[in-house]
Order: structure tokens, then C-alpha cells, then sequence
């Protein structure tokens, strides 16, 4: 396994020239495109790691799968179904998937901006900083991390210039879909996306959800089957941005990345993968990090199609 | 004409019935859909009134062209048109349009509230209480009443419930088509839409456009003449919201109409027309004021086309 | 007058430099960008014309306005209105004018080809050679030229290649729009398309048409008043393409063009004006034709607004 | 096994109520609600049937992974996917994905219909009879039926009234996405839609999917494992309509629906499913086929998330 996660690395870290730093967000801009770390826990709680592994990054939409299992736990599937959709919307992640003259929640889902803004609601707790205070922990707990924090600069970044974000979220209000003050919501989704995590953090939640909840460590049930499962399908589906297809093909395991350079993949029953590299392709994922994955894929069948 | 006026008057107010009073604003819930009323300029300078002619209603859309008016008198031409493009859309006037990922300037126009608050950035002042204390004082002069002020209940209530407004102030500002905080420039536009005027006042506006931009009672050259066909021009194309074309083909003349009841109608070189009923058709135009102006083009053979 | 068109002939050669020549269709694209013609029929039934203004082209687009008329004259104006819509619908004149899996009445118009498509069928005959015939014949009539022909070569090239046309066809005929064979339809729009014309038969065709409907040579009313307002109406909110509010702006009289250079232009009460150079803008327009009407409309005080 | 699938059959018979027959072929029309059929390939190549299960139906949509792998099998991954995106496109499968005055590759995939005429050009014979009778052959061969043909009925019936097949068919050609006539492309694509089979064949097919290509019965590689890895995995992600997401969450495994009823189910290594009831949800997916997947998706452990 090892000597696998090596030649990936080094195969790959040739694509971190191709690939982009986000520079929506200035201090993302900052990142060093050429960092690049794998860790992977496998099949018997063993974890084996790579390169800059231990490189903390913010989540940004990697966190989007926390929302949602966040909001199925507090409020259930019924109510999350009620409020954001499941399909594939064949747009880009912060599109207006807005049509004849009304959003619906046919039109969005957890894996997108406009859903993952509406599901912060859905989380328990009498104020914002609360929700967020849960949010948190269940992402400590599921990385296995109590040290995970917000990084201030990169949250009050991104409040400052989250425009677009702030635009669907007066959309949602204006169409019934969120009750609260759009700013507080907003607050919490800012927040959230700018969670520092490492390659490992990802690769434990990631093996969480490849085991259907259960911390193989502990052997604890830490989210049920049924929420582990709605996370990996959507994932499957709409997880890799409008590359979710392409990713299905060449990779074949339920994933989520975000333009902080992360993405965690689900190998299920087998495998939880954390990646790190902010060398972005034009559908906003790690460049290296997709092709890293296409080399597992085929050197350990990952595939689950 | 009086003659005229009161048929149309009376044979129009049925249709009171089959219209709607506006709701998307809780103050506007309160009008009374049998108000009516109708004041004419014509020819000679002679004012000719019916009906509820001096009942106040706010401006609401019927102001744009009053922005856009201040817009081109502070910045010119060039500017105005380098934000706002001036073809029609095809689409309700509050819709996101947006193609392809971007918001650009030929989706919108000056008629659209897109256009409309992006426009308000250009009016000259240093804070936004003198952009808009600029657009009341022409406001004011061009309806020849110095009384004419805001209605704070309806201005309260659209700060208050205005989210898809505020979400296409925020859409502005993440395409970078404004630069000043939207919460400042769209005071500036619930303001403006909360501007309560009469018949009578939107009369005289109308007449001065007819005249391109000469006040024919005092001589004096109010708006350059080349603005008056500017704002003519694009009201016909897209004045009366996604009914414009129905309405060039009925009526045959520039107007606007915005959800508080109100039409602004200019006949060049020979009328204005103001008129109100707050009983709105689907698309958001006062319908016994649209039926009025069939009998009165017809009657009064004001037809352009 | 001669003076006048002469000076804004040659002012606006040089814009033929800028356009281009169309090239969707083979045979258009052998057509010479440096031909420029210009015809005026004005108060006195005044022929003026400068340049090419006897060179043959075909109608293309500007043929649109004439199957309106058609239409309205076989079926009157309410089955007309029932097949077709009237609003600018804010796309290109090919799009698919279509939103939530349906085509509707309200997303097209006559000037756009899926609405001109819809109205060959209102024309009457038993067959679509016949509907085709009563379309040239009321062409020539207007155009005062009963030699007006199809060019075969263009008629058969568009026929070839019209596959655009082909698909708008086959969805009126999917949404129950048309009933008939669609090639039969096709047939006819593409044979009207390709009738040649030169600058004086689109000044004959304006001057009826700035008439209402009257040719003033002969006292005769060829066509209604009431048609004649409706195709002024509809050629200025969507005659130019989406390059219809500059035109209003620019120009500001009804006018329709064609990819072919044709630009027909309504002066109402005053003049009837036949343009030809076949260097396109990017929206189809003739670009030396649109300048020179703009020099046009500021010398003669052409602007309805 | 047996006991599970009676089970299901049952307890789902109740749901071809709220389910309509398709009626926009008349031929399909004639279906009778009430018929329901499943058909199960497990583990060991043994096959279990309830209910209806060698009632034959057309193939309609599910013919869309048999055209897909022709095409693989004939030119290649390279030349299939430089033809036809792989991303789901948010939108029902009939829809015009065309933006921007364009249609791209990037906008279809194979499991619509725009994508799989485009497919049927890529199939190797030298006449579009032969291209057919390939697809027939491996459709047979995988179904493990040489007696498969195609229903005339349903094919004229489909050839007569497919006109919104036929516009998507033109605007390829207009965008240079397809060479050949329209015409004859349609007449594969109608003729594929318009196979008859039952349960047992579509279970047949969908075990061998499930198998990677290897027909476990007769240890033949009939399709190579990246072929079946690539239909397996678009499936997943579009194979079920603009339900494909709700799908994924309930099921979760590779399937394909058509509006004839039937529905091919791939658990990958484990089993090949075929059911059929033509009583369809809003979707165009049989209502009861996916109810009684549901049951047995819980009961069999089938999801791949």
C-alpha cells in the first residue's frame, strides 16, 4: 500500500502545474499549489500516509457532507427531504438553479451551495453559534480530532467576499425556503467551510462513511447505516461538482472536494481516503488529487461499479 | 376630452374585478382595488382630470425611468450604458438574468429592478441619503409638486420583506457591477420605489418627456431631449413588464407601470397620462388603467406605430 | 434629401470592413460586403436613391413582417395572436425559445423563425404551393414589382442546410403547434426567405406600412390600418434582432432585417426607407445599413419617441 | 429468494394505481397497467421469476446502455466520449440542454435521448440497416434470446409521432454533432426503441453488467470489464430520469428504466435484476418496478453506498 500511495504521489505531482489556486477567496489564493499529501485507512483500522499529509487546509465543500449528515441527525430524512432535493442539477456547485421565476427544491441539493446554505438551518440549537458549536463536533469526532478549529482569516475572508453565497441565501428567504436571518446562516456556513482539517481527519470521517457509521476503532456507532448511505449516494452523484460524471468513470467511489485543494472518497466496506492539493482544475477539483484517485482506483479495484 | 376621459373611466372600472391588489408587499396588501383615476396633459399645456386623480399610491416601478433619467443626467450616456444594457429580456422583471455562469450588463436593463439598482450607484452624492435626496428634488421638479415625499410604511415594509431584491443587489455585487455596500444602494431603490405621487404628478412627468425633456408651462429645458428618447425608447420596449409588447400593439405609446397601481403613459409631442387603479393584472400592470389607455389610443388615435 | 443620403453612404463604407458577410448558408456567404445601396420613398411619394439601390438580394428575415401580414389578412388577428405570441422574448431569432419541457404561445413571436415557421401555416391555400404564391403575390404587390422572384440557388441551399429550422419546425410540431407536414412548411419559409428584392421594393413595402396600410401612389388601402400598427409594433420591440432597444435607442423607428442585408425601415406618416449592404453586425443586423439609418434618423428627425 | 420477490410483487401490485401508462406513443398506450413482472439472476447464474415475467414489452429507454456499448465496442471510449458528455444533466430526458446558442457535448449524455441518436452514428456498418442489426445481435446475445425483434407496431407508431426525437435529431445535425441523414439515424434509434423483451432477457443482460462483461454461465467475456464499468457507473448517475438521485438513495444500484415499463437492475458481482410494469411515476419510471427495487434493495442488502 505503501509503495501504491508513493508512485501516486510522485506521478501526479506533475498535474499541480495544470491545475490553479482558488483566487475567489484571497486568502486562498495563498495556498502553495505544490503541496500535495494522501493518507488512507484501510481495511483493518491501518492507516498509511504520504507527502504533506499532515498540511492543515480549510474543507470548504468538503464540509458539505457534515451539514447534511448534521441536519439528517437533528432533524431526519423527512424534514432534509423536504427542504432540499437529491438530484443532480447539471449546473455549476453556486449556480441560480432557479427556473420559471421561482426556486423549488427540485432545483437544488445538499452538494451545492444553495442546499448545503439551506440544510445549516436544519441544525439544532437556540442560536447560530450553537449550530455551528454541533456542526464542529460532530467533525472532531468523526476525524478523530479534537484540536479542529475555524481559520479566522480564511472565514473572515470569505464573509467578506461571499457575495455570490450571500445572493442565494436571500434567494432562499425570499422564496420561503429559510425562515432565519440570512446573515447568522450565513455566518454558520462561512464558518463551517473554513474548518481546518488534514488528509487523516478526512481519511477518518471518510472511513466512517465507507463502514455505514460505525468507528471500526471503537467499534462505536457514530452516525446510523441509513444517513452514511444518503451521504455516500449524493456524493456518488453530485459530489465532485459537474465532474461528478467523468469522476464516476474513472474513479467509481462516492467523493467530496472542495476548492481548499481537499477531497475525501469513500471506498465503501473497504477504504476512507483523505487527499490534499490546492491545484484546482477548471470544475473547481484538485487536479492531482483526481488523478492520485484514478491510479487507486485501478491498483486497488476500488471501483464500485 | 373630459367627456372621453369619464367613458373610459367608467366603462373600464369593471375590470377592477379581475384584477389583483399587490401582495408581495404587506403594504400594498392594504390599497383599495376600486380606486381609479386619471389625469391627461394635452396639447395646449390643458390638465384634464377624473376619478381618484389625487389619491397618492407609490411610484413603485414607475420610478425607474426617474433613476435611469438621473443616472444619464449625472454620468451620461456612455456610462449608463457601459452598466446597464437596454434590450428587453424577455423575462418578468424581477428574474435572475443569468446565463452561463455570469451576470453581464446585455442581461439587463434599466425596466428590470436589476438595471434599476445598479443604476442608483451612478446618481452623484457623497452619501447614499444625497443620491436619493438628488433623484426626489427631479422627482419633485418634474411633477411640479415640492410636496411629494416617501411613504415610510411601504418603504418599512419593503426594506423589510424585499429578499429578492436584496438578492439581486448581492448578485450585482459578486459580478462586481457594484462597489458600494448593496445595503446602502438598495435603501436607496426601496426608497425610490416608496416615493408617493398622484395622476396628476405622473401627468406632468409624462408631458415633459413628450416634449422631450421641455417643461412646455414654464419654456424651461428640464432633461436634455436626447435622455427623454432614451427613456421613451425603452419604455416602449420594456415599460409594462413582460406585457410590453401587447401593450405597443393595444396601446401604441412609451409607458411604465409599477404594482402600486400606477401608469405613466407619454404621447410624444402631444399628451401625458398618469393614471391609477391598484388592481393588477398577471404580469403586474394596473388592468383597468391598461384598458383605459386601449379606449383612450383609440378614441384619441395616440397610437405611435 | 439627395444630399443627405449620399453623405451617409459614403460616411458608413467604412463600416463594411467591420461586418461580415453571412455564412450559415453557402450561397449567402458569395455575397460582396462592399455593395451598399439606399432608397427613400418620403411625404410626396419622393423616390430618392443613392449607391446599389437596384441590386438584387434576398429577403431572408425581412420576409418576416410579409407572413405576419398574410397571416393576419387570411385569419385576422385573433388566430394569429392564438398561435403566436407578441413579447420580445430577449434570445437570438434561432433560439429554442423554451422553458420547463414545454413550448408555448408566449415564448414566441413573429420576427423570431419559430414564430414565422408557425405563421406560414395560417396562410391560406389548399396547398403549400398555393400558400406560397399568396405570399409573393401580396409581397409584389406592396413591393410594387410584379417580377419578384425566388432565388433558386439560395432557396436551395437553405433547404440543404436549414437543419436549425428543420428542428424548430419539428417542436412546433411536437407541442400540436403546426398540424401540417413540416418539410411542406419548411418548404414555404424557405422559398420566402429567398425572394429577391432590391432597395426600392423595401422602401414601397415601408411607405404602405408608414402609411397604415395605404399606398399613397395609388389612394388604395392594401392592407388594414390595424395590421399595419401590429407589424410596426412588433418590428420595434423585436425587429432587430436582440439588437432591437439599440435600435430603438439609435434609430428609434419600426424595422425589420435580414442576414441577406436588407433592412426595412418605417417612418410613420412620413417615409418608407430600403437599405442593402450584406456586412453583418454579430446580431445578423447590417452594420453599414444600421449607421446610416442612425446618421439618418438624426438629419431627418426621424425618432417616433 | 422466491418468498422475497413474491413478497415484493405483492405488497407493490397496489402502486400500478397511481401510475399512468405511457400515452405519448399510441401504440403504448394500449399497455396494461396491471401487468407486473420480476425477474432475478443471483449468484450462483440462478434465475428466479415472478408474476409477469416472460410478458414481452419494448425496450424504449433501456435500449440506451445496449446503444451505448455498441458504440464503445465499435469506436472506442476516446471516440465515444469526444461525441457524447458523461455528466447528468439536471434536466428531464427529452430536454433541449442548449445554452448559449449552443449545443455541446458537454450538455448530453448517453442515457438521453439527444445523446443516444448521437450514439447510433457511431455504430460500425456500412448502411444504417446494418448498424441496427448489430445492436439487435448483441442485444440478443446478451439477453440470451435470438428470437428478439422489434415490434412494428410500436416502431411505425414511434416513427409517425416521434417529432420531438426528431427535432433533437436536427439540432445535432445543425451543430455538426451528427453527419449522416437525420432521417435514417432516427430509424435505428426508433427501431432499438421498439425491442421487444421480457424480464428474463432484460435480467439476462444486467448479470453480465453486473459481472463486468463475463457471462457467468458460459465464462465468455462478452463485453470487455471497462465497457461495463463505464454503462455501470452512468447508470448510477443517470440512468433513472431526473429521479435518477431519489434512486440512488433508495436503491442504490445501477439501473436503467424505459417508458415501456421495464426497469434492468445491475448489483454489481452479486445479481441482474428485470422487472417490468408499465404503470410509470411522474418521471417515466414504472412506479411499481421501482417500489418492489426498494423492498428488495433493503431486503437483499443491495446498495453499493
Amino acid at each position: 500500500m505503501r509503495k501504491i500511495l508513493e508512485d501516486a504521489l510522485e506521478s501526479c505531482r506533475k498535474y499541480a502545474e495544470e491545475g490553479r489556486v482558488a483566487n475567489y477567496i484571497p486568502e486562498l489564493a495563498k495556498s502553495d499549489p505544490a503541496e500535495f499529501g494522501i493518507a488512507v485507512i484501510s481495511d483493518a483500522c491501518h492507516l498509511e500516509c504520504v507527502g504533506d499529509y499532515d498540511k492543515p487546509f480549510t474543507m470548504q465543500s468538503v464540509v458539505k457532507p457534515m451539514i447534511l449528515l448534521m441536519a439528517l441527525i437533528d432533524k431526519g430524512a423527512d424534514r432534509v427531504r423536504s427542504l432540499v432535493g437529491v438530484e443532480a442539477t447539471g449546473k455549476p456547485f453556486d449556480a441560480f438553479n432557479y427556473s420559471d421565476q421561482a426556486l423549488k427544491r427540485e432545483h437544488i441539493n445538499p452538494m451545492i451551495n444553495t442546499g448545503a446554505i439551506a440544510l445549516c438551518t436544519l441544525i439544532n440549537g437556540d442560536t447560530y453559534e450553537e449550530k455551528f458549536a454541533r456542526l464542529l463536533d460532530l467533525t472532531r469526532k468523526m476525524a478523530g480530532d479534537e484540536a479542529l478549529s475555524v481559520d479566522e482569516d480564511v472565514y473572515l475572508s470569505e464573509k467578506m467576499t461571499g457575495n455570490k453565497n450571500r445572493a442565494l441565501a436571500y434567494m432562499l428567504k425570499a422564496y420561503g425556503m429559510i425562515e432565519d436571518d440570512a446573515e447568522s446562516v450565513l455566518d454558520v456556513y462561512f464558518r463551517a467551510c473554513s474548518i481546518k482539517i488534514n488528509c487523516i481527519g478526512l481519511a477518518k470521517i471518510a472511513y466512517i462513511l465507507a463502514n455505514r457509521g460505525k468507528d471500526s476503532r471503537t467499534g462505536e456507532q457514530v452516525i446510523p447505516p441509513e444517513y452514511a448511505r444518503y451521504v455516500n449516494a449524493i456524493m456518488t452523484t453530485s459530489g465532485m461538482y459537474d465532474g461528478s460524471g467523468e469522476f464516476a468513470l474513472n474513479v467509481g467511489v462516492p467523493a467530496k472536494s472542495g476548492v481548499g485543494g481537499g477531497i475525501m472518497a469513500v471506498v465503501p466496506n473497504r477504504m476512507g481516503i483523505g487527499i490534499y492539493s490546492p491545484a484546482l482544475d477548471k470544475k473547481g477539483n484538485s487536479l492531482p488529487g483526481i488523478k492520485a484517485l484514478e491510479i487507486l482506483s485501478e491498483k486497488l479495484e476500488m471501483s464500485i461499479f
